[in-house]
C-alpha cells in the first residue's frame, strides 16, 4: 500500500508551451519515472484545449512510467505556462478544479530557469519561436525582451526567419544582389516569385516564420552576407540581453530554447565564454518548483 | 435635353482605397463639376462594402455638382481600385452590374501614376500608409515593392510607425538609451510601460503603426538619432526605388501619397532633383484612363 509521506510522494512536472505541453513523472529523488507529450499547452491560445493537454500529458507521462493505474489526484504538479503573468489568465487557470492532489502555478520562464540552475539562482537566454531573457536571483525575477512577434522578440527564429522574408523580397525587387539566402527560401516555400511568396507569408504566425530560420543558418554557412548579417544582429541583441541579466549578479547563465546551440557561435565572444550549461529540462524545473513551494507552504503553517 | 454625343458626356473618376473611396464628376472638357468621399473601396478588404462606397461616393459627387436628378446610368465610370490585379478580385467586380453607362476598372496605381502625370507616360513613387513604385510607358506598366505590411511597404508610414516601435520597445529594455521617440510614441499612445505598448500595438493593422509615422518625423525634427535614422533607411529605399523607375525611361517621375512633402526631404539629393509635380489627383487618373478606353473601343469597332 502506498503511503502519503513526502517521502514517496510522486510529482507531475509540466511544461506547457504554444506546441505542446510535456510532462514528466519524477519521484521524491527527482528521478524521472516517464514522460508525455500533448498537444499545446498555452492557455493564451484557449483555455480549454490547454487544460486538456495539461492532463492527457500527465497521463501519457504516468503511462510510460508504468503506472497507468494511479490516479492523477495522487501526483503534485508543479505547472509552467506561458501567458499567465497576465492576472487574468492567471485567475482563469487558479480557478480550475485540477485533477491533481495539489498544483503549483508559475510562467514558462521560471520552469525554464529553475531548470537550467537545477533549483538554484540563475539567468536564461531563451531563443526558440520567440526570444527573451529571464533571471530568478534572491527572489526576484526579471524579464527583458520578449514583446512577442512581428514587434518584438528579436533574435528569435520567427524575427530570423521575418527579417529573411523582408530581405528576400528586396532581393527580388533587384534593391539587393541576389544571393543564396533568397534562392534557400524560395526552394524551401516551393514558390517563384515575390507574388507568390507575398500570398504564402501574409498574416502568417510566429511558428511559421521560425521554419524559416533553417535556411538563414545554412546561407551564413555557405558564406551568404545577408544571412550572415541576421544572425549577427540577432547574436548582437541576444548578448545584450545576456549583459542586463548577468548585472542582476545571476550567479549562472544558460543560453536555451530550440535556437540556442546554432545560435551560441553568433553571440558576442565574453557572453559564450560565461554561459553555462542547462542542468535540467523546464519540464524538471516545474517539479522543482513545486517542491520548493511545498516547502514554503509547510514552513508557513508551522 | 440632354443628347448622349461624346461633347457631352459626364465621367466620375473613381478612386478605391483602404479608409476610403473618392469620387469626381468631369465634363467631356475635363472640368471637375463636384466631388463626393464615402468609406473604404477597396474590394480585397469587403467586396460589399466597396461596391457600396463606390455607389455613394459618385451619388455624392453628382449632388455636390448640383447633378443630384442625373442618373448614375448616365455616367462613364473610370474606377481604380487596390487588389484588382489579383485576378479573382478583377473577376468579381467585372461581374458587378454597376449603376454605371459604362464601367472602365484598372489598378489604384495605373490611376495615380495616369493622374500624376494627366495620361502621358510617367511613373510615381507612393508613400502614404503603404508604399509602392510605378511606371507606365509606351502602354507597359511596371510595379516595384509594395508586397504589404509588415512584411514589405518599406519606407511607408505604417513600416515608419512599426520600425519606431520595435526601437521603443528596445528603449523601454535599455537595450538603446532613452530619446525623445520613445517619449513622443508613449504620450501618443497614453502608455507608460513595454507591457502597456505591447498590450496595444499587438496585431494592429498597418493604418494604426501609420498614425505613429508623426511622432517620427517630429522627432527627428528635433534631432533624436532613432528617429533620424528610420527616415534616411525609409528616404534611401524609396530613392531605390526612384531609380528602378528611371531605369524604365520613365519621362516624368512624381511622388506621391499623404507621406510624400515630409518625406521628400530624406530621400537622396539626385532623387530630390528629378523630382516632377503631380498634375492631377488619382480621381482625374481614373477619368483619364476612362477616356483613354473608350478611344479605344471606339477604334476597335472602327
Amino acid at each position: 500500500m502506498i503511503t502519503n509521506t513526502i517521502n514517496n510522494e510522486l510529482f507531475v512536472g509540466i511544461d506547457g508551451g504554444g506546441t505542446k505541453c510535456k510532462a514528466i513523472i519524477v519521484n521524491s529523488a527527482n528521478e524521472i519515472l516517464g514522460t508525455g507529450i500533448a498537444g499545446p499547452g498555452n492557455p493564451l491560445h484557449g483555455f480549454t484545449q490547454a487544460i486538456n493537454s495539461i492532463e492527457q500529458s500527465a497521463q501519457l507521462a504516468l503511462n510510460d512510467a508504468g503506472l497507468s493505474e494511479t490516479p492523477l489526484s495522487y501526483l503534485v504538479a508543479g505547472v509552467g505556462l506561458a501567458g499567465v503573468n497576465l492576472p487574468s489568465l492567471h485567475k482563469q487557470m487558479m480557478h480550475w478544479k485540477s485533477p491533481f492532489k495539489t498544483m503549483y502555478l508559475t510562467t514558462d520562464l521560471l520552469i525554464a530557469c529553475m531548470g537550467a540552475h537545477q533549483g538554484d539562482d540563475g539567468a536564461v537566454i531563451i531563443a526558440g519561436t520567440g526570444s527573451c531573457g529571464f533571471s530568478y536571483v534572491k527572489g526576484q525575477s526579471f524579464m527583458i525582451g520578449g514583446h512577442g512577434f512581428p514587434h518584438g522578440d528579436k533574435g528569435s527564429g520567427a524575427w530570423i526567419g521575418f527579417t529573411a522574408c523582408q530581405n528576400v523580397l528586396l532581393s527580388l525587387d533587384k534593391l539587393m544582389p541576389n544571393n543564396t539566402l533568397t534562392e534557400c527560401i524560395l526552394k524551401y516555400l516551393s514558390v517563384n516569385d515575390a507574388m507568390e511568396l507575398v500570398e504564402i507569408i501574409a498574416n502568417k504566425p510566429a511558428a511559421f516564420f521560425a521554419q524559416l530560420a533553417g535556411c538563414v543558418f545554412q546561407s551564413a554557412a555557405a558564406n551568404d552576407d545577408i544571412a550572415i548579417s541576421i544572425l549577427k544582429e540577432s547574436g548582437a541583441y541576444l548578448s545584450d540581453i545576456a549583459r542586463q541579466l548577468l548585472a542582476k549578479k545571476s550567479p549562472r547563465l544558460s543560453f536555451i530554447g530550440g535556437l540556442s546551440s546554432v545560435m551560441t557561435p553568433w553571440l558576442d565572444i565574453d557572453i559564450q565564454g560565461v554561459l553555462s550549461a542547462p542542468l535540467s529540462s523546464p519540464e524538471m524545473g516545474s517539479v522543482l518548483y513545486a517542491k520548493q513551494q511545498q516547502v514554503n507552504y509547510s514552513s508557513q503553517e508551522l
